[in-house]
């Protein structure tokens, strides 16, 4: 059956393992049509994985299925799971690697993979992508209903962004993500932050939202509502991570 | 509708603007067949997607939807435009990513993309290539005629590869474009190479030209004729961009 | 025809030739799903691409096409094969790229590459992924017959793996292949291993073989069966490879 697969793993592409993933699934399902979202997840990182599923999954067609394997617990008694929530499908392990997407919600089914008879034939302790959840991705393509894999589960694991803060003249938030340009997105949403507010990270401030990056010169730092929503930090033609070296960087707007 | 649409851009794959891109089109076309370049451009550069768009697009069949979203300028009033132009198609900003294809032609012809009926519903303006550049190509695979998304543009913008000169008894050119493996891409084609000329980088000299890379010695330098039909600088089983740290690199070639 | 075509190269994916390979494919037979391995192969390493299409080509559905391209002896007398084997075909240059799959096995065919109907309009000296090996898989993916591409080659070259030595109380192996993540695959196969056998890489000893990476505390070494039916070695949560700099690392393993 025609369906859209996406992945989103930590395996990066210098290895076969993204390649026997889509084998499996095209043995199973030879009309899937995989979509890689990304590979390049740091190992063993869960939140930004979250970050990206929940930032890219919404634009693909309903009835997507997007298969996520960040999955340092594997082989351990971790769950594994399938999400349905908002007409999309979600494959991965119970580590929380979803819940970005569902947890302000209460409208998500969680159903662990239990049914062996979707799984791969032999099932390894070290690669539950290859035998679990492509395999389960590859059936749930082909027609078979999410209560087959096994029960309901009610508890999923959950995990958060840090919030915002705001009171009567400022928010506090922080970075975030950081992406391939070196922009740093917040988790401050865009509309809270006038276009003249006033932006400080660690010694540098910011006067003005910009409304494109080639609003300011060359090099010049700039503050800007990013494209999913959220206040971004860059550089004109440059890379904003590399002015700060510390895992976290607090931001401070004040209207 | 079935059709190939292709992807090259600057956006990395360590992100999901990548995969949202697809989503996008698949959301529109679901038959597309959408085929990666590269998402490894430098970011913000436009003439190493230039010549890597005018170096692959003719390999692919007629009707093929080419997009290219290298855009430092996205947001300010830098025009995005349709190029139809050798029974191709070309979709991107027009800061002249497109222009080595078709600036030494007449027959071309660029449409300016103004049509919101066929954009994303809400456009940033950070990230035209979800809301203008993907679904304008999508809507394009699905048949909509070039002329429905704007009006003609009389000038797009043009860029321009230094072009080498020659004399009586040498040609001086440059090296254009380093590939993944180390060789030096220059701009002169192989048709004006003697087998035997003498070759003069820097403080190097190579005597003739080879058939093929182990003609050489393992780690010796040589100069071959380039798959796209230009003089390639390389060493048989190593990197020759490791040799040369100048960003401009002239050539000489005495006959 | 609806076919799968894979791909596995040192092309990298900065540069336009997985785009061009794609090309020549989809111009000849516009119904190849065509998936990429890895391009990531270490530029010019027969070795590591032979390791990666023996542990993946087995996943796909049989009748799919390999393609491989590590091919330093480009343009010279090297052969160009197609590889019939395990229902699965195999087309690159010869050098032993295929060779771990096939040759402890009489069971397959070798022919070579010759019939010039079946390549591209011209052929270069440097890029014969575009020039033969493309064409030659998307013409076989249209259902013509691996003898119409030339006579049989009786004698191709093999590359060979170091193979584990055993005796009555120890086991001695090498790492062959480090992957993504850091873990080191070895030559042992786990079935050889007892899971109270203590590993021995230079100066560190590892006791037993764990069940799954979580079983030992975070940044702690274990060793684990690995997903492709070999003793791998790795650090929970961390990187393996990092412990050691030598090229070649022996293992030792006791009862």
């Amino acid at each position: 059956m025609k369906r859209i697969v996406t992945l989103t793993t930590d395996f990066g592409t210098e290895d076969h393992y993204v390649g026997v993933l889509k084998g499996v699934i095209l043995s199973i399902n030879s009309e899937a049509n995989i979509i890689d979202i990304t590979h390049s997840v740091d190992s063993h990182s869960i939140l930004p994985a979250a970050y990206i599923i929940k930032n890219s999954y919404s634009y693909f067609p309903e009835g997507t299925i997007h298969v996520a394997v960040v999955d340092p617990g594997v082989g351990s008694d971790r769950q594994a799971i399938l999400v349905s929530y908002d007409n999309h499908f979600f494959i991965g392990p119970d580590n929380g690697i979803f819940s970005l997407i569902f947890s302000s919600s209460s409208e998500y089914e969680v159903f662990q993979l239990k049914n062996e008879n979707y799984f791969f034939k032999d099932i390894s302790s070290t690669f539950h992508g290859r035998d679990i959840f492509s395999p389960v991705a590859a059936h749930l393509s082909n027609g078979v209903l999410p209560s087959e894999f096994g029960e309901k589960l009610i508890s999923p694991q959950i995990i958060h962004l840090n919030e915002y803060l705001k009171d009567e003249s400022s928010i506090k938030g922080e970075v975030i993500y950081t992406d391939k340009f070196g922009n740093l997105v917040t988790n401050i949403p865009s509309g809270e932050v006038g276009k003249n507010a006033k932006i400080i990270l660690k010694n540098k401030v910011i006067h003005g939202v910009s409304d494109f990056y080639s609003e300011v010169d060359v090099g010049e730092l700039l503050a800007i509502r990013g494209s999913n929503g959220y206040l971004e930090i860059a550089i004109n033609k440059g890379d904003a991570s590399k002015l700060f070296d510390e895992d976290k960087l607090d931001i401070m707007v004040r209207s």
